[in-house]
């Protein structure tokens, strides 16, 4: 059968995957799930019928909400990761050796569970002894914590749905106050190309509350116009000052530390959102 | 007409953009000519049905093909475009006011008159006084100049049909002599994620004829996995030695000097293409 996946990209841009196999498809409590396999991309994660992560491109997205912020911390020992179900942002947390705990905060173990049965690659970190596991939402769990964590990374969908909380600025202050007084904070925050007018105002949200806060960017393939960005706020430190013997050396694909300094280069286009 | 154009980006990848108005299609003697207006991109040009630029996005590749060599380049004045009919590069170079010359090689003179009949933001240099423009095959254009280019700037289609031979190795080498002997050559080598064959083999054959051979990365939502790839080729130049204070500020969207370094900071995935 001649099966193709399509994802609206934008009203009027569509990306289609031809699906060779569709793995699994279910309505699980907060959305749609599935997993398709694509001749180029290989295992592809769909939640409400948009495009997360496939096994061939991954490793982009990963290692840039992760090494960016961990090499910008000199010692990061707790971190919570909200969102991420599938595993991949853990994965590349524990590469640290820093690292005494990591608590991830998924509202849709679902997702979970179809990551360790179809994405190995991706959910492997899951298992390591550092790693808690907390099923509920993570704009409940960030409230119980106080001065806790060197590290918040929200690695979510978009903001629609379960993912939509995750970028109000009454979000941002609890993630402040769950903060260690030298934590940082991070986020995905959509396309520069498409979504200007939310990535402008999480950045305005983040300055009110952050004495740091910088986007940087990366390109992902298999997002609306490949270019990717990230919001990055700090209490104290700048990943822009990061001295380059002080990058601790991964096994990344995309992340270096020439390419953490580049990600932070904004095209003019990209530097006027930031301004407005 | 609920109407949709679809470009089949890898064998398993297609992109798919809404037309609300078909406003040309011909068959041209090189080439299927189409033009569309999609709500997000704005006009779009389909070369055997291929999207080759955008009014919305076109300034990331016109911008990224040029200003990095002409700032290499101390002081461009004689530059020559093979391809590059809808004007774009032409704009963007004539915005450096050392040029005094620049000829555009296009096979294909119908791109010309569709250009300017339906993207005159991106044309609109075609009719500066100091642009030539020769309708002609480029790759028999430049055997017929020696010693004569500061800047060759290839802006093909992909290595398929007429824009194939501008990937050859005998081409670089008619390129080397058409410049001057301290030239400086840029061509489009399409994506690190899909074609990285095609990239490491042209950056071997670069290497073989120029001391200087360098790759740099910009994201076009438009191609293909988005992160794409230029190869520079230069006699004497290096790019990543521009100074800071050498770069002519230039009214651009996507690139600064800034951008200019990090396009070079290549991912590691990227830069073991160049060293198989």
């Amino acid at each position: 059968m001649n099966l193709w996946f399509s994802e609206l990209q934008t009203k009027s841009i569509m990306l289609s995957l031809s699906a060779t196999k569709l793995l699994h498809l279910e309505k699980t409590a907060y959305q749609e799930l599935a997993l398709i396999e694509n001749p180029e991309l290989g295992r592809v994660l769909l939640l409400d019928s948009v495009i997360q992560t496939s096994t061939r491109d991954e490793f982009v997205y990963h290692e840039m909400i992760t090494h960016v912020p961990m090499n910008t911390h000199p010692k990061p020992r707790k971190v919570l990761v909200i969102g991420g179900g599938d595993g991949g942002t853990v994965r590349e947390i524990i590469k640290h050796p820093t690292v005494e705990e990591v608590i991830l905060a998924e509202i849709d173990d679902r997702v979970i569970w179809a990551a360790r049965e179809y994405l190995p690659e991706i959910s492997v970190g899951l298992s390591d002894p550092r790693v808690k596991i907390h099923v509920g939402d993570g704009n409940v769990f960030v409230r119980e914590n106080e001065n806790t964590f060197d590290l918040i990374i929200v690695d979510s969908t978009d903001p629609v749905g379960p993912g939509e909380v995750l970028f109000s600025k009454d979000f941002y202050g609890a993630v402040a106050r769950a903060l260690k007084e030298d934590g940082l904070f991070v986020a995905q925050t959509e396309s520069p190309f498409y979504n200007a007018d939310l990535i402008g105002r999480v950045q305005r949200d983040l300055s009110s509350i952050f004495p740091v806060s910088r986007l940087y960017l990366a390109t992902i393939p298999t997002y609306p116009g490949g270019l990717w960005s990230f919001s990055l706020a700090s209490k104290k430190y700048d990943p822009l000052e990061v001295d380059e013997t002080d990058f601790r050396s991964s096994d990344t694909k995309y992340y270096s530390p020439q390419v953490h300094l580049a990600a932070f280069a904004l095209p003019p286009f990209v530097r006027r959102i930031l301004s407005v």
